[in-house]
């Protein structure tokens, strides 16, 4: 694809500085940019940005000097991210349901899908309009998958799961995998049914290798625009609230409930039955152990105030010198001592 | 399906307190329960499920006061837990060989079977009666599974590992990858040959997402009745004993040998090489270095036991008093030495 | 199989302590050895492996007095993993192109290839000469694999993904996933185009489970014979170097670049935009939250060098008797200050 530097400025609402004929025929970051590139640059790489090899570079729009050819816009970062998908062609996905696909009794089946080679969608599921399966997905009976919903290889949701419009699932992840619940008798651990189902709404990304269990009764709930990294561990009938970042690796045991906003540091783990307020960070590997209130940042294991935690890491690389001062004293205290 | 209050007393062997021809028709938690379900209560709940809206309530044999419909058992955990199983229609699972799986050279295949489409059991292999094998599941050569085991999409077991009966394989786990083992030449890591298998022993269970590596040599074993949790990494030789419960995301190092019971909690990571005691508690997140004895409660990292690591815990967050105590102290005795 | 010890001798390049005619007919370690067994030992095991139960047992060539039929060599381990090779069959990997895979068009695929039942090879990809794909494999658009590498069942590779020679990628590993970028925007994460790829070189090993996701632009890069343990996340725009060991349950954030012949112990988390030197080992556990030098070795959390990590866990041991002695410095002073 090419564009002349004044049609990507229509494309992102800019204005050109400088040659508005020059051809561009990509878009990528700054150090692997050339000449017929376009890249971004915001404080405080702007000066810096003067320099690379860019063809021409995107700015903020109050950008005083800048001796290099450029499209000022109001958000740099957004205006690339529009050129990306603008020059990305689309991967050529086949309409159509293969005719290697396994399709099950009762199954419906919306208009403009594309279900790829060995997709099994299992009886009586609800598959929406434009929805994509992969490769080796497997649909479990009576699942419903939303409107263009994007479902890559390998991926399992298990029967009964809900799962909205406009997902993304990623290659091998499970929806819907029997939550970790036993009955202890006599140091023998009995099975207790898994009869719920996983409900994820409009919107949501998850990762690879994410596992998502199933409810024991009721609902395991992911909320709207909620957006889960790889390997991440969510158990049965925790409540997931919208638009939370779950950065990978976290653990989330079972029951827990989150609000909205959430953000969790990766390698975070959360013990179950607790309550997480909205708007709340918390740190990269860091363990709560119980309730955290709304808009807070916590850090640590167990997870605890952001500046608590600060406070007890720079004590603690104290602590040899401390001993040292607690001797230091010692001897002095039993110096006058010994004078008397 | 629906049962008068007097046959589910039947079922669970208890006494109907109240209105015995009341119909019920679901079973489910005590938030999620209308007039038509049954759910329990034990205490410290007891008080509050008279005002819940379930039609009864499943409480102790040995409740003195209650105001509701209710049947009373020895024990409400496991009475209920038996009615979600009656209640809970099972999936119609089709038995026999799909069409669409594909089976190899010299497998042997038990009785009342389901294998699912685009299942494969590769040469060799033996599949015992009334085993599941949902879609894309890979069976590798050699490997044996035992009857009434039910292994879901997308598991792999590799060549010459054993599974045994009533076992559950829950989606996209691995039996038998290699092993982590090389030798290192000159900076260059040469593989060392994983040439043992895996045993899985009967009534276990493994979550979703779970890697057990084939031993070098010899076999890496899995304890009848151990129950494994999703994410979870377990290194070539190890030996883990019966009904051990592994909770999500712990990775246990190779050749590590753990005894009967033992629980370890989510996050945890064992060392390789080491021997974990029977009936031992080892706390989320915690991380054993070395051996562990028997019915003990460790946690930390370093694990330790779980009273030194709680005295350590609350004595790092004196810390900042302590640096404080210390500057006073040091102020006090210069006064006294200026005296002099 | 069966070999004599002098056969067995000339293939690992040794010399026959006792009788060479002795037949062995396995290759197993020294527990399970038997009569028709040999296995190996070095220091400190030389003297019990006396008496274990192998026929022969191959030692180093420096062994002073050894009782039992044995074989001398230079490096006993070598060898031994030699014959582990000699001894084990190879799988019959039947050569050929099955006719229940999927070939998408414009499809190239080398000589002497194995691609079994259910593969999916999805349009324009290129498969190199002697490549063996598992079932349930996808290899996505525009994709290629290196000659001589093995793909597991259920690993995907997604779209302009490249793979080296004589890879190995164990059975439900996810290259190319999506990488974890958003912008944020009124609360709302909105999803930035992740059009770039992975590159992996010659000789990469990786882990069941494993997640490298592809590069916002440019390439997620794995260098030369790097090994990868499972349950492993590689975030977006990670360079990383030659002959590295990243052990289970390591995560690595976005964009950062590491060296060679660095060693990741198990359960490190590292955070994004930070530089690992080579020949640098990361203890089990550590979290690096920044750049980290050349040819050292750093744990804890946040890392540091171990020495300093030791010191810090070692005064932490001391801190319930530090504030014991804090309180018996301050009765001291106040009666010196009392007598005054």
């Amino acid at each position: 694809m090419q564009k002349t530097l004044q049609e990507i400025a229509q494309i992102v609402n800019g204005r050109v500085l400088g040659d508005s004929g020059l051809t561009i025929s990509g878009v990528t970051n700054i150090t692997l940019a050339g000449p017929g590139d376009i890249t971004f640059a915001v404080e405080p790489h702007i000066a810096a940005a003067e320099t690379c090899a860019a063809g021409a570079v995107i700015i903020p729009e109050d950008t005083e000097h800048f001796s290099k050819t450029a499209i000022l816009v109001k958000e740099p970062r957004e205006a690339f991210t529009k050129l990306l998908e603008v020059f990305t062609p689309p991967l050529e996905i086949q309409r159509g349901i293969s005719e290697k696909a396994h399709i099950g009794k009762d199954v419906k089946i919306g208009k403009n899908v594309a279900v790829m080679p060995f997709a099994v969608i299992d009886d009586y599921a609800e598959i929406g309009d434009n929805v994509i399966l992969y490769p080796h997905t497997y649909i479990g009976q009576h699942a419903s998958i939303g409107a263009d919903t994007l479902i890559y290889s390998s991926v399992t949701v298990r029967e009964f799961c809900k799962i909205g419009e406009r997902v993304i699932l990623h290659s091998s992840t499970v929806i819907g995998g029997d939550g970790f619940g036993f009955i202890t008798k006599d140091g023998v651990h009995g099975k207790v049914p898994q009869v719920g189902n996983v409900v994820i709404a409009d919107d949501v990304e998850v990762g690879a290798h994410v596992g998502i269990d199933r409810a024991t009764m009721g609902s395991t709930v992911i909320g709207r625009g909620t957006k889960i990294d790889n390997l991440v561990h969510i158990g049965h009938n925790c409540e997931i609230g919208a638009n939370n970042l779950i950065v990978a690796q976290t653990g989330i045991a079972g029951s827990t409930i989150v609000g909205h906003n959430v953000t969790f540091g990766g390698q975070t783990g959360v013990v179950g039955h607790i309550h997480i307020g909205s708007n709340t960070v918390l740190a990269a590997r860091s363990g709560p152990i119980g309730d955290i209130p709304e808009n807070v940042f916590y850090a640590g294991f167990p997870a605890r105030p952001h500046q608590e935690w600060l406070r007890a890491e720079v004590a603690a690389k104290k602590l040899p010198e401390m001993r040292k001062q607690i001797k230091a004293l010692e001897k002095r205290l039993q110096k006058l001592e010994d004078k008397k």
